[in-house]
């Protein structure tokens, strides 16, 4: 079975490919597992890969040529999580449509023109949501973007669920919460601070936090989601039926839930290298985002949140390899 | 005041035309009646036109040069109503992609180099919604689109709002209802037999109803829908805030109702020309469509409906030089 993921060489992309190449098989379409023979990363720059099975293709999802070269005529599952970030697709509109519209439709009628129409599960984002919410989401809620990131994700959305309708492929599209906790460090999403306020003190650095303690955040676990990508793509067609858009499970918490938690855990010298330096521009950004979403049918369908934000916390510590305080 | 406005062959865009040239003014962008100075079709086909305010193009919008030949640089508004329509789209994918979602794209992308940000009203369609939906909408309702054409015209609305949200025009989606009666003859829209169970009877030729006579019919006149093109387009930026698309009212009337109201107008003798041949295919879609929705915000916005469907028949028997019976 050949896999292909888009922006598989980023930080999910490439966690989900090292879940495969781990666990060795993928659901197929008859719902039984099938050997993972090939996964084909597409992207723009990739850390370094050792498996025989791992093809990295480098290039630009929108670009010429560049989806006839990386994809199989026999892919049977993709993912598409390739994007120009929120910040990104802010400051460059042209870019942002380029990659993150002409990008997605570029790959739909790929996988149109495969032999047999693919699994795909499309990364979309809570930035489908915007502007004046309710306190309390649901899935009945429509979107409201307020960027032209959640623009291009919501018209993703609908794209996927089209060419479904078609049957060119069978698609799924999941509305990510806000990953927490990301590696690396520090840059200019509106949403970097979510992580932040975690990674940053464990990792013995300062840092300074752009929005009030009493802000909320709709998150979930890079080990979550990587479950939420693979749940997708193994649910039959008919657990989906017609609509093919859903909020995944997440949890509520605000910076200082999040910043008491990593206290509790890892001490308060931790915590300590935390100061609250409001940035009124991008409090003004995270302010018309959810904090809070029920997602009655993702649960039927068998989606999981974390179980709160200490174990997210000991997730992170433990791949990190920190210890507890 | 130069005005655009594409499908303007059409029936509904050439009316628009026609009383524009009528009242000789519009709406400018400081609220005052400013005089048209010239009027812009572009279309694959247009009536006779006889008037030195009006100039046509011929071609398609989606084509290379075509809307730089047909756009003038101080354009201040535009009515976007050419589309490929609902059977068209949904018998050709890639036409309908091309026409109703590049062509959509085109033109936005034109608006955006102009000197100035014009208002732009799209004439987007009760097509959003489809499949299981309650009895009656709201503005609340999510767009689950059932067809092509719905999902480019939900597309579009996106499109309008992000382009409104940037800066780049002042943009108002309209959520049209079935327009009823139209002229002409019936055609392959499924939607066709909502005009031809009056229009046909009425100019005294006999018509096989598809759909049984229970079937509900969300409606609009197209002397108010010329209306609301002209009040959506009226009305300041401020009067739509963030949230630029709107269901538009209309009234709920089933066949039966229509039919008994044509009789009562025109005589038995006209209603006696219907017959109920129902088609499972054309019921099939006609059923996913929404038969009322309750429209506060375009009511509180001034928009208003017909008074009901006596009116809408003796609005088209006097249009078409018809007398009552």
């Amino acid at each position: 079975m050949k896999v292909f993921i888009t922006g598989g060489g980023g930080f999910l992309g490439y966690r989900l490919a090292r879940t495969l190449l781990a666990q060795g098989t993928l659901s197929g379409p008859d719902g039984k597992p099938a050997p993972v023979s090939r996964i084909t990363l597409l992207d723009t720059a990739f850390p370094a890969a050792a498996d025989p099975r791992l093809h990295t293709v480098t290039g630009d999802l929108s670009a010429p040529g560049v989806i006839e070269t990386a994809l199989d005529a026999d892919t049977a599952a993709v993912f598409h999580l390739a994007a120009v970030v929120s910040a990104g697709a802010e400051a460059d509109f042209d870019l942002g449509m380029r990659v993150n519209l002409d990008g997605t439709r570029v790959l739909l009628e790929a996988c149109r023109r495969l032999a047999r129409p693919p699994r795909l599960v499309f990364a979309s984002s809570v930035a489908a949501f915007g502007g004046a919410l309710p306190a309390t989401l649901d899935d009945a809620t429509t979107p409201t973007p307020q960027t032209s990131y959640g623009v291009q994700k919501v018209i993703g959305e609908y794209l996927v669920t089209e060419y479904s309708r078609r049957g060119f492929i069978d698609g799924r599209s999941l509305r990510l919460p806000t990953i927490v906790v990301r590696p690396g460090r520090p840059n200019l999403a509106a949403s970097s601070f979510a992580s932040a306020i975690i990674r940053e003190p464990l990792a013995g650095r300062d840092y300074e936090c752009p929005v009030p303690d009493t802000t909320g955040i709709w998150l979930l676990s890079p080990r979550k989601a990587i479950d939420a990508f693979l749940h997708a793509l193994a649910l039959p067609a008919a657990a989906w039926g017609h609509h093919r858009v859903l909020n995944l499970p997440g949890i509520s918490v605000t910076v200082r839930e999040a910043v008491d938690a990593m206290a509790r855990i890892a001490g308060a010298r931790a915590a300590a290298r935390l100061k609250f330096v409001p940035d009124p521009r991008i409090t003004a950004i995270v302010d018309t985002w959810p904090t809070r979403i029920e997602t009655p049918r993702a649960r039927a369908m068998g989606f999981t949140a974390d179980t709160g934000i200490d174990t997210v916390i000991r997730d992170h510590m433990r791949e990190e390899g920190l210890a507890e305080g």
